[in-house]
């Protein structure tokens, strides 16, 4: 939730130039997102958002992004549509960064999603699944199960620290997780968005108007997104399965793709698996995040007790599918 | 820049019901101010900005603000315009804080303001000076002459340690303002904005289109307010005065409202004061922030060098007026 770079009048007006979008009437940093600096940009020509990829983007991977949500666009999901530059390129630079700007989208990330939410969530979901059916560019999970092992390395012990039991329970779902893997392949795959949270939803009030944050993006189990979004959208307070929500939000999926029968047996060991991607990076980002960090990491525990509920699910149905 | 109080959905449905402005298509908070929690928000009605008064905003000045804003609205000088709930008051409750919505205004904020926008701006101060000269609440400068010394309290020797000898330079600015401060109540006075940085000021190319955060306002004197500008705009790099922009701000405010001789004779000490003030706010800041903070203090030597060009003015022709 933070602005990382700043930029200078001049460094504006000769990246606007390089545009065909007018002449800049409002820019302001938003407390959006963690990892990139994001500007709301209004022109005579309507609303924008600038993108400056900081550190932690690799800038390899930003055209397959790019390529992504043009194809979105292109198919009518509403995503953020990158604008190209005048030369014809979407991505240019701006203050030493990678920069890119897109359309901006109507609508408000819900803190707290309903039901009626979460249906349209899934229904959103399993539409952009389909949108994507011919996108023909691959990025492997870079966040997949081979790097939670690495992840895992060298911090039992924080763990231990954050509750006493859990590395053993942790060990416990890595292994688990791990024996199951040569059942994924057999599974639907296609390009997912990998970290559909809330946060990166927009809704007018309870439809779903949109998608940002396409960093995670990958190649993957469709699954698995949908796996993503039981973990983000139907747990209450952090902890408590909301069956009404899972439910609301897997008919809603089904009402565009119903799920094969090997998804949904699998779907619990998809959602323990998407349970520990974040837990991982988590705790990750709890140990190294310095304490005067201008973002304050996010406690993993969150995801403890959702692998929790994981652990004890045996088929779709205990998600309400 | 940060926002410092989460808004959940169902606290700014309930809010957003209390007013007459539509629905929300857009909420997002802004990396911008330091003190309060600003959020851009857009309904069908159109765009504003939602402010939300943390903790250093004293509850019983909020109504003067709000009036200084109306004032100025009402007489066409573009700020944040207060927009009223149902029930006709302009302030609120949200989240359990005090809360405005006002109306957004187009522009940017210069990072490094050029000749021309620091001519717009003097010119912009006198005319904001007229509109208020028939706004009658007063508010004492609370950061005033008076505070400096109570400011300066136990802190000499953190002065020393960020720049050796410095402290002697300070107590003998704070006993030369001391000693003029008699002359100060025969300069004209009025309501002044009393922080016009350029980052509380907005324009579109080079023409001034808006001021905004007003929370230091108060009944002083005008040209005081221009000393504030003075310091904030016409310094390069922090400790350079830069004659010919200083010039254009005096000029631009001139063509509007000559000064005064009694005001060109003591604007040396008004621009030393203004430097004095925000050296002190920026001293205490720098001591007190605590390490792990959202937000990164000023470093006050910025002031303590503009000091340094103070003390050797002369007259207002040696800021080329």
């Amino acid at each position: 939730m933070a602005v990382y770079t700043q930029v200078s009048d001049d460094a504006l007006e000769a990246f606007l130039d390089g545009y065909d979008i007018g002449r800049p009437r409002s820019f302001k940093g938003i407390a959006e997102g963690v990892e990139n600096s994001n500007y709301y940009l209004e022109t005579g020509q309507g609303r924008f958002i600038l993108t400056l990829f900081e550190r932690r983007a690799d800038p390899k991977d930003l055209p397959y992004f790019i390529a992504l949500k043009q194809h979105l666009a292109a198919r009518g999901f509403p995503c953020p549509a990158p604008v190209p530059a005048r030369d014809g390129a979407p991505l240019q630079t701006l203050e030493g960064r990678p920069a890119l700007v897109v359309t901006f989208l109507d609508g408000l990330s819900p803190k707290r999603p309903n039901a009626a939410q979460c249906r349209s969530m899934g229904e959103a979901l399993a539409r952009m699944h389909a949108a994507l059916s011919d996108f023909v560019q691959v990025r492997e999970n870079a966040l997949g199960p081979a790097s939670w092992p690495l992840l895992w390395e060298g911090r039992s012990q924080t763990a231990e620290e954050l509750q006493p039991g859990l590395a053993a329970l942790i060990e416990d779902d890595l292994a688990e997780t791990a024996k199951a893997r040569p059942q994924s392949p057999h599974l639907p795959r296609g390009t997912i968005h990998a970290d559909l949270f809330p946060d990166n939803a927009f809704f007018l009030d309870d439809k779903f108007s949109g998608a940002i944050d396409f960093y995670f993006a990958c190649t993957d189990a469709l699954a698995y997104d949908l796996a993503v979004c039981l973990n983000s959208w139907a747990f209450e307070d952090g902890r408590e399965y909301n069956y009404s929500k899972g439910a609301a939000m897997i008919a809603g999926y089904e009402s565009v793709r119903p799920l094969e029968e090997a998804e949904r047996a699998v779907l619990p060991l998809l959602c323990r698996g998407a349970a520990l991607r974040f837990f991982m990076t988590r705790l990750v980002d709890w140990t190294d995040t310095p304490a005067d960090a201008l973002v304050r990491p996010k406690n993993p525990l969150e995801y403890a007790d959702r692998l929790a509920f994981h652990r004890q699910a045996k088929s779709a149905a205990d998600y309400g599918g």
